[in-house]
């Protein structure tokens, strides 16, 4: 494959000429170059290991080895796409529907979350005859042509919103208009939706669709993932029901218990020196909300920078998110263990502690290098 | 992966319970349940070997073992974004832009050919700050929502024709405005597009491109494509040089060379004695448009279902395309040979002879089963 490693700065410079600048990578002070990766860790080409708190896709881990030998067992039968008959497709619809209420039951398999979601849209203006859509504000649904125009995360910063798209505040209870002291927040975001769903109404306007956030996604040709997402199926509810295999883990094993307290966890262990913080989420999808003081709850986006870049320098992958790019946003594949977490906030603690004391001596949080 | 195969009627009973019915199957009155491929070839759940001139997507050929290892050697080691530096992603584009002129220098890879046509429309409308399109009639650029907008193929039989999309005639010399007996038929549709554009700015339209064709596409996710495409672009390689190998032949190695004259091949050994043809195309992706008579050039639109559904029966995988369904559209992986044109020619004769002794006895051309 790739036996000849170039040097790292000659990837990057290839890299620059010939791939567009639009395609972002991480770290873009000083991108990392990866060459391996493994369960919850990724390799630089160094052999250096890093702890992956960014790769949810890798679902079940990177190159879980049950995927990838179902991935080339198919691969050497059959590749083609879904117009004939194929067990597989079907298989794998009938376990999908297993696990869905009743009335979902009808499955299309599409080739990225991004085309999904452009045929959900498709699907609900064609029943409805109804052209407009309802998001919320900061939502991301896609990068396509379509998915933009109802995706305010990236509309705000290219053409702007269309007249056939009504945004309703993101219920957000903690930056948003309701917050934690509001006596019902869920029924104050009810009735903002409500709201907008009038107003538009008023304007003559009709809603074809409510985008709360994105479709799930089954990805690529149809035939081998099917075997492939089965695969994963398998694997996943191997990772939760084995715990002496070499893949589970207590915190895989915990994300399936609706009750684990895990983002208790990183609060108690995670005290923060110069920051304040709001932590929160479900299972193992964990936001860390990094604010400059807790009256005015700004966002402090450029120490979430500069922490991100430091846990790099500590072998910890991470990335921000939210409108203020201020969110730790931790999301690391299910096979992430208990000791890994202790790890990153061990790591998390130590570089909070070193900047609480850079602040003290009035030196400049600078990114590496 | 399916060991138990299930019998084909149950595939087909869930299929259609379980998949949506716009999901559309080749040979809808007796669709083919296809197990496995190899090269230019396909088997059904019996055992039967069908040759296969519909999977020109299997570029070298299906599961080309070649490919299939790549594949899997990078599926072994690494399977991620392209947010970090790679060698296979630059060795590629670097490998590509060897192929093309000069100014094609920088790369996006993207996951199917309609996200590609998606972001082609996305780049134009920027660069431009214009909205409109111009396309050529029966076109099709792809299955999203953007893309279902500039295709008339689609838009004819949904939506309708948008007030920012401009359609040019399509330069067909056999049945569009100008034909082989124009004396400067390429004059005359380039002037049709002249025409098209004049009208749109006389109507104060900005135009931001023209799509003649869908784009060429490199799918799925980065980095293991470029290592698979790599692959194939060695197998294509390899397929043209070494004439020994048991994936090259000589209709593969002709391909390559742009005077070959494959098309004359297939006129020459096609007498159709119920209906008149026009056989036209490159290398191996040849039509051959099926009419009822000289005089009105009618498309023979039931004929050519009748002979696909046939050619099907009699092992030989082929679809219909153009406006009147009416075209037979050979589009083999480059392994197809000479053998496997002569095979199928023949079957083809056969059929159409078959066909000329049902008509001359009056009988009904009817769709099995």
């Amino acid at each position: 494959m790739a036996a000849d490693q170039r040097p790292k700065a000659d990837t990057l410079a290839l890299r620059q000429r010939l791939i567009s600048s639009s395609c972002r990578l991480f770290f873009p002070e000083d991108p990392v170059k990866i060459v391996r990766a493994q369960g919850q860790y990724m390799y630089d080409e160094q052999g250096a290991e890093y702890i992956d708190c960014i790769s949810n896709v890798a679902h079940v881990g990177h190159c879980h080895p049950l995927v990838v030998q179902a991935a080339h067992e198919q691969n050497q039968v059959l590749n083609t796409n879904s117009r004939y008959l194929h067990d597989n497709i079907v298989d794998y619809a009938q376990r999908l529907s297993e696990t869905l209420p009743e009335q979902l039951c009808v499955f299309y398999f599409l080739n990225s979350g991004s085309e999904a979601n452009d045929l959900a849209l498709r699907l609900a203006r064609h029943y409805t005859g109804h052209q407009d859509v309802v998001v919320l504000d900061h939502a991301y649904h896609g990068h396509l042509s379509s998915l933009i125009d109802i995706s305010p995360y990236k509309f705000r910063n290219l053409d702007g919103q269309k007249e056939w798209v009504h945004v309703a505040p993101l219920p957000d209870t903690y930056r948003g208009p309701y917050r934690e002291d509001h006596p019902n927040p869920a029924m104050a975001y009810a009735n903002e939706v409500k709201r907008v769903v009038s107003s538009a109404q008023e304007k003559g306007r009709k809603i074809a669709a409510f985008f709360a956030e994105s479709l799930p996604s089954v990805g690529g040709q149809i035939i081998p993932p099917a075997g492939y997402f089965s695969q994963v199926a398998d694997s996943r509810e191997k990772t939760s029901s084995l715990t002496s295999s070499p893949w589970a883990s207590p915190l895989a094993t915990a994300t399936l218990l609706p009750a684990w307290p895990q983002p208790s966890l990183w609060r108690g262990h995670l005290k923060p020196p110069a920051l304040s913080t709001s932590t929160r989420g479900v299972g193992l999808f964990i936001g860390v909300d990094l604010i400059k003081d807790e009256a005015t709850r700004t966002p402090a986006t450029e120490e979430a920078a500069y922490l991100v870049s430091r846990l790099k320098e500590n072998y910890v992958l991470l990335s921000t998110d939210g409108p203020g790019r201020n969110i730790l946003k931790f999301k690391p594949p299910m096979c992430f263990s208990l000791d890994n977490a202790r790890q990153v906030v061990a790591k998390l603690d130590a570089i909070l502690t070193d900047m609480e004391e850079k602040v003290r001596s009035c030196e400049t949080l600078r990114l590496q290098p």
